[in-house]
């Protein structure tokens, strides 16, 4: 059985994923659509990914004969797919345009694989709500640490249990920071520049270093485990700004290192700068994430992998297209 | 829909395996047999769980009404169930009494859950190719690295992805010892002393401080993502016994600790003491267990979480068990 695909967002995450299904699932799956903010291309058999890549680096996708300057809710009327996958910028606040482009596809009766946060974040019951009524699934592992199986797991791996709590380090820039201030004894505002320097942190670092990344992870965790009421106004919030080298010194003397924290239990949410001792799970360094599930029978269960990049955000998105259920 | 299951073993993890059924899935699953290697309890209408764990404590379970000398296989011929599962004690040479059980509730076309490790070291091929003509699944999460989900995870979260190769720390007594030894200082034999006064190593440690045990998970892993070839033999091993405690300060001193690796490629599978970078995801202390996936796209992924015990086991096997596919 093959499945027919529309990629929005052809980005660094969009384009990876069209690599990965032309390599691994070539026979699986047909890419029929591939939007960008300016406009779409379009072939009902199926685009030529080689072909696109190529024009991609050529800066010619919009010459190609195969261009429309439809927006995604007409591709997708057009496009008769089976699935949506999103790889749009994310906005927190109003979810677009990953919202939009979700709902009419969910409207069509399309199955939808996202990696944009935005619609998780801003209107999750909604996006939910509206996959039940139309019997259609919503995935989106890869909103949350990349290439950690978060959401799968829980799905298929952790049913003879129940979560507890989660809690992990979602960003990798500020883990990042906070591991270079403690390996050179360097202020915050020195590492910063330095990370902007080799880019690994944005012009506006904002979202990374005040914990607003991490939140907006961390209020798509607590609406998948423990209800899907979470905004992001519950989650109470301090960054790393205020981590100085002497903090680190300090604890580190005690056997500690210092980590921004995202924890969500049914009792709240929350992201800030916290202790964690030395050697222990969450003490990742550089730019991985780790999630750690506490659960009634298993206890504690760690993850720890590549937060971000666009191979791992594709493997991400491959698993939740591979895995969808055959529809007839 | 309700399954009905046969519980081969009544240790400690086919009674975690009851107790967690009977309260996390009372409506989905009725437990009509129980197989010890004595005998065992029938119950065509489904036998009740408190009842059978209350007359285990009193020493009374085959005084019961339902109490036959059967052995597993004349229970599984009897019982009609439609799954197996077998938590029944391990022999990595013969395979027994898992292999012999295993295989005749696959000639019955039952789906099998198991929690012994010696049928997939001895016999893996065999058993997989016989779960193949039949169109049964069998699964067995539970044998390695105990709650930590390596199986189901490689089954519906990695599917986007290829696995390179695996390693980590798969046994917990002699991770338990390696930590003792460096947190004290004092040598192998005296903390293997303490460790089995404590009834962390068992009164014969061989296969667990002398690697077998990793070896034979090893095997199980191999088997599972780098084809169905690898026999226990194929293991180089080393154990940790001649591990001193001026070993470990020397590596300390560098930076790094000293952990019993089990490593498996497709080029082939070793068990043995290797230095590891201390703060590295691997270097986790105590009885906990650690499985690294080097990937294509995810590049390297860590799962960490206890490794034994009865509840963390039975969450395992459940997980197994509600994820069968359904049947008709």
């Amino acid at each position: 059985m093959s499945r027919d695909v529309v990629i929005a967002g052809f980005g660094t995450v969009g384009r990876a994923v069209a690599r990965a299904i032309s390599v691994s699932a070539p026979d699986k799956v047909r890419i029929v659509g591939v939007a960008k903010s300016t406009g779409c291309l379009f072939d009902a058999s199926g685009l030529d990914v080689s072909d696109l890549l190529a024009r991609h680096e050529a800066g010619t996708l919009q010459e190609a004969p195969v261009w429309c300057e439809w927006d995604v809710p007409h591709l997708l009327d057009e496009a008769r797919a089976s699935v949506l996958m999103d790889a749009t910028p994310t906005d927190i606040t109003t979810g677009e345009p990953g919202l939009t482009n979700i709902l009419h596809g969910i409207g069509l009766g399309m199955d939808v694989v996202a990696a944009t946060k935005g619609p998780f974040v801003a209107a999750f019951t909604r996006v939910m709500e509206a996959a039940r009524e139309k019997g259609v699934e919503v995935r989106y592992e890869a909103t949350v640490a990349g290439a950690v199986p978060v959401f799968s797991m829980a799905r298929s791996c952790m049913r003879g249990d129940r979560v507890l709590s989660v809690d992990g380090i979602l960003n990798g820039t500020s883990n990042y920071i906070l591991s270079k201030m403690e390996e050179t004894g360097a202020s915050f505002d020195l590492i910063l520049a330095k990370a902007q320097e080799l880019g690994y942190a944005e012009a506006d670092p904002t979202a990374d270093v005040e914990g607003g990344d991490a939140a907006a992870k961390l209020v798509i965790l607590a609406n998948t485990f423990f209800g899907g009421r979470w905004s992001y106004e519950d989650v109470a919030r301090v960054g790393i700004s205020a981590v100085t080298p002497e903090a680190l010194e300090l604890a580190r003397d005690e056997g500690f290192t210092i980590k921004l924290l995202a924890s969500a239990s049914p009792e709240g949410l929350e992201v800030r700068p916290q202790l964690v001792p030395r050697g222990s799970a969450l003490a990742v360094p550089g730019v991985l994430n780790a999630v750690r599930f506490r659960m009634e029978r298993a206890k504690e269960l760690v993850l720890i992998g590549r937060g971000a990049g666009g191979d791992e955000t594709a493997a991400a998105m491959l698993n939740d297209l591979l895995t969808l259920p055959e529809r007839a």
